[in-house]
């Protein structure tokens, strides 16, 4: 792409450079360490110039904005035609607390919901049951019915907002309610917009909170990807997450990897099933952490559409250009945040939203300063969310389009994260696949490595973490804590018990015995949990089915 | 730089994307406003690619860095050498506060001093006259004579730190007193390192802190270029400012403009006085604001740097590389700062700083979040200086140098910020230069316009300041607001009224007559400063001398 030309008075000009101005310049002063790596241990160049760049070929490669392959966005206005989605992920103790939070939000400007669930719900327990206990609200609402997700969404008109449910081992189940309660309000389901994140096979290699084995588990991720691609046309019907694999220790490139390599499971999954890969691509959509280093995360998001566009269009022969396009949310790093000095985590988290927004995110999550000492305060998300509208409205960015394209470093990093995804590809490969590595435990392996190395580099006061390994502060932190309502457990155990003593019984029992039969055959679970559900039955009950016919699954040990 | 037939394919490529995807991305949905512009109303293109930058010349514009232009920066090794300084502008009440307060800073990470002065100490005033009255210790420190800049640092080796001071019309006399303070610690004045603001300039055309009329006052400007050249080889005798002329509402290119048109200014009286160009263009410095659009900023800094590089060596015909290379002292955006909603503006400084490391600064100061409402506080202060640290040490930024270089938008709007400079130092020529245009308004009114579009814009809606004109709070701001000693001016009184009486009046009366008669001549007057200050003649007794000598001055009104 560069003139041949240049690219020769360029190399010359460089090894000058080194042999007279940079050298004079290492003499006067050393560097400050001996090689310069990211957070993920990818070794970065002193100063990066055309030389760096010149395999790429601008139109095969980078191209325009809205088309093939995507580098620079799926969207030729960028962020001029809309901004990205500020979708701050809530929840907390009863629904009604949650409810009152999402009306406040709403009020504040976020453009999109977001629930997170708490343990139980996630695990697929009723509040009521003894494995819930002592976990009843904390990471998220407690949900356990159809009842409770009509109160959590009590006002807010199921078909204007879009709503973003972050639950798995559970998903179709929380995603029946949901469609349930949107029914109550008078919206039929193909009105419905929003994202299940329903993204089992990250919870084998990363989070852990899976409830079945990855076989049937797969079947469920399969029957609503068929079911949402009937059903409901402008649903996500999956968010592919990289965001657990990276909290849990990995790098950008493992992140990005795994993550595309499940997307790519997930495909061949629904093309087993007899899916038509266009009746269903373009609803896949992703969700990937932006962590602290910088240019590395904007590398890994644009890498990221190229890489998929390329295997949906190359691999897998999608046609519809709709297929090819990879949308994806985004959430700052909770792991990087610290407890010590918490307002210093309103500057990580401005740091990684801009980056967020710069790799090209359609929606994005900014956490919350106070996330390592508590759920976060009205007061804290706030900030987090004007976070947001700052970088939107102020700082200029969503101005053009990809602006970093071009930039000597973007563009080489990009490459280079691109050919390690790759590589990672061929390994998955050649261990026999992403549901074999599950197994043989190399996805949690590598995870396990990557944050090992983290740590030692951090012990070690190679990396510096600021407040916490350096710059310490003797004052314990000033900030308001958020306090839930003590009497929410009580309220939530005793709408249970009311909704079991009044519900038509007799239903709930047909609906859970049909689940039964269908889960034991091939059919679309879909339509058979949506009866439940609509019937009150409760998570609890429903999941309790479907463990007895699919048996539960325990982690071979990582060494 | 690229090659023809990329050019060309990518200009048919483009044509075809406007007729095809962009048509269609703006059928579906029209993009949020008719034109997008920079905070300053620079045009901004949807998408920036190659085509943009088809023009430049990667070695004769951009290069390597350490190297001319240095369009990539000062240093070969940019940040991986050395970071840049961290040096938190501080000063409040007497003495002994702000002396509290460096310690306090350089405790906590803080690497340079830099000196805020009280208003009636810009002004060239004692304490304890009466247009001093009110204004003590508000804005700054009060530094009366040798005595307070004695206390100012005691416990700090001035022979080890280096430092900053933020003062003009007077800036002869406090550097004075800074050099006579340092030969009471035993540190000799060729060991010095540091600033001196000591921009007159800028003052007429934007601040207002004048004490004289413009031509005496650039005398004293060049007497300390001369002496800061010959007896101070480490400290930078000017940091030519565009800071002021930004906050008083200039756009970027006018902030740069003007500022290097003052450059090239100071540099032509330093010649008319006969001194060697390599001898003292090395140690000016210069002092940009970076403001809240990031790209503009960055772009800003990238075009300051090639602009001086290229009037020291092909316009003044410098030969000393050192001669050409800009180093500058960068300040996040006091005015972008709101009241409402303090926090945001710890969201707003994150990324200003970022955009002056990006820009390569080679000293930053981060403004508190609490600066709209009060002095900062210690923990604004610590939250400011951490974001720093922040950038410094978790983000990545500092492994490689100018990692925006190449990047399309980067280097156009770089291009058309220096296009749009050279326009308006022609327009300055046209006007008859620089004190011809301070005469004549000129500054002042193209200053005043743009500051009244901005405004325009705010009030029209066009432009959204967060929790100002969009997505306010009910609630106060809840922040912890610093108490200033309140004995502190009885103390400061009390201290010049003893100094006074104990001092050797007949050496102050000697000194001080010298001062006159060097005045009325043509020598250089620092040598006499100095002795008064030895003698501990007050800030108002030498500037008082020199009122008399050279008058004082009222400007032209602006229409």
């Amino acid at each position: 792409m560069f003139d041949a030309e240049l690219l020769d008075a360029l190399d010359a000009a460089r090894r000058r450079w080194e042999d007279t101005t940079l050298r004079q310049a290492v003499e006067r002063r050393a560097e400050r360490a001996a090689t310069f790596t990211t957070i993920s241990g990818r070794p970065v160049r002193r100063v990066y110039t055309p030389l760096d760049v010149a395999g790429s070929d601008y139109l095969r490669d980078v191209g325009l904005p809205g088309e093939y392959p995507y580098t620079r966005g799926v969207h030729a206005t960028g962020y001029r035609g809309k901004l990205w989605t500020m979708r701050m992920f809530a929840g907390f103790g009863t629904a009604e607390e949650t409810n009152a939070r999402y009306r406040y939000l709403l009020e504040q400007g976020n453009t999109g919901l977001s629930v997170a669930f708490d343990l139980p719900t996630l695990m697929g327990y009723d509040t009521d049951v003894p494995e819930a206990l002592g976990e009843f609200g904390k990471c998220g609402v407690a949900v356990s019915s159809l009842r409770d997700m009509e109160i959590l969404f009590d006002g807010i008109p199921l078909g204007e907002v879009s709503t973003s449910m972050t639950i798995n081992g559970p998903a179709a189940i929380l995603w029946a309610f949901y469609i349930a309660a949107a029914e109550k309000q008078g919206v039929s389901m193909d009105r419905l917009r929003g994202t299940l994140q329903n993204d089992i096979l990250k919870e084998y290699q990363a989070q852990k909170e899976y409830l079945f084995p990855p076989e049937p588990s797969m079947r469920l991720v399969t029957d609503t990807i068929a079911f949402g691609s009937e059903h409901l046309p402008e649903w996500n019907t999956i968010s592919i997450s990289g965001y657990h694999i990276r909290e849990a220790g990995s790098t950008a490139a493992q992140e990005l990897a795994f993550t595309l390599a499940n997307g790519m499971e997930y495909v061949r999954w629904a093309l087993r099933r007899g899916l038509d890969i266009d009746a269903f691509a373009p609803r896949l959509s992703f969700f990937f952490n932006v962590h602290n280093d910088f240019f590395e995360e904007i590398a890994k998001l644009r890498a990221a559409r190229r890489i998929w566009a390329r295997a949906m269009r190359e691999t897998f022969g999608a046609h519809n250009p709709r297929s090819w396009l990879m949308r994806f949310h985004t959430q700052t790093a909770g792991v990087s945040l610290t407890a010590q000095q918490p307002e210093n985590n309103i500057v990580r988290v401005a740091l990684q939203a801009l980056a967020a927004v710069l790799g090209g995110a359609q929606s994005l999550h900014t956490n919350s300063m106070d996330e390592a000492l508590a759920l976060p305060s009205e007061q804290a998300v706030t900030i987090a969310l004007r976070t947001q509208q700052i970088i939107a409205h102020e700082s200029g960015v969503a101005n053009s389009v990809d602006p970093l394209g071009g930039s000597y470093l973007v563009e080489a990093m990009t490459d280079a994260i691109e050919d390690e995804a790759y590589a990672i590809f061929r390994r998955i490969d050649e261990l026999g696949g992403v549901l074999a590595c599950i197994e043989n435990g190399y996805f949690q392996q590598a995870i396990a490595d990557a944050a090992a190395r983290f740590q030692r580099e951090v012990e070690a006061g190679e990396r510096t973490i600021v407040g916490v390994n350096a710059y310490p502060s003797a004052e314990p932190p000033r900030i308001p804590i958020l306090a839930m309502d003590p009497a929410g457990y009580e309220r939530q155990v005793a709408r249970l018990t009311d909704l079991r003593a009044t519900r038509d019984g007799e239903a709930v029992r047909r609906a859970l015995a049909a689940l039964e039969t269908a889960a034991r055959g091939t059919d679309n679970l879909m339509p058979f949990i949506l009866d439940a559900a609509r019937a009150y039955a409760t998570l609890g009950e429903i999941t309790g089915v479907l463990r007895e016919v699919f048996g539960v699954y325990t982690e071979q040990t990582v060494i």
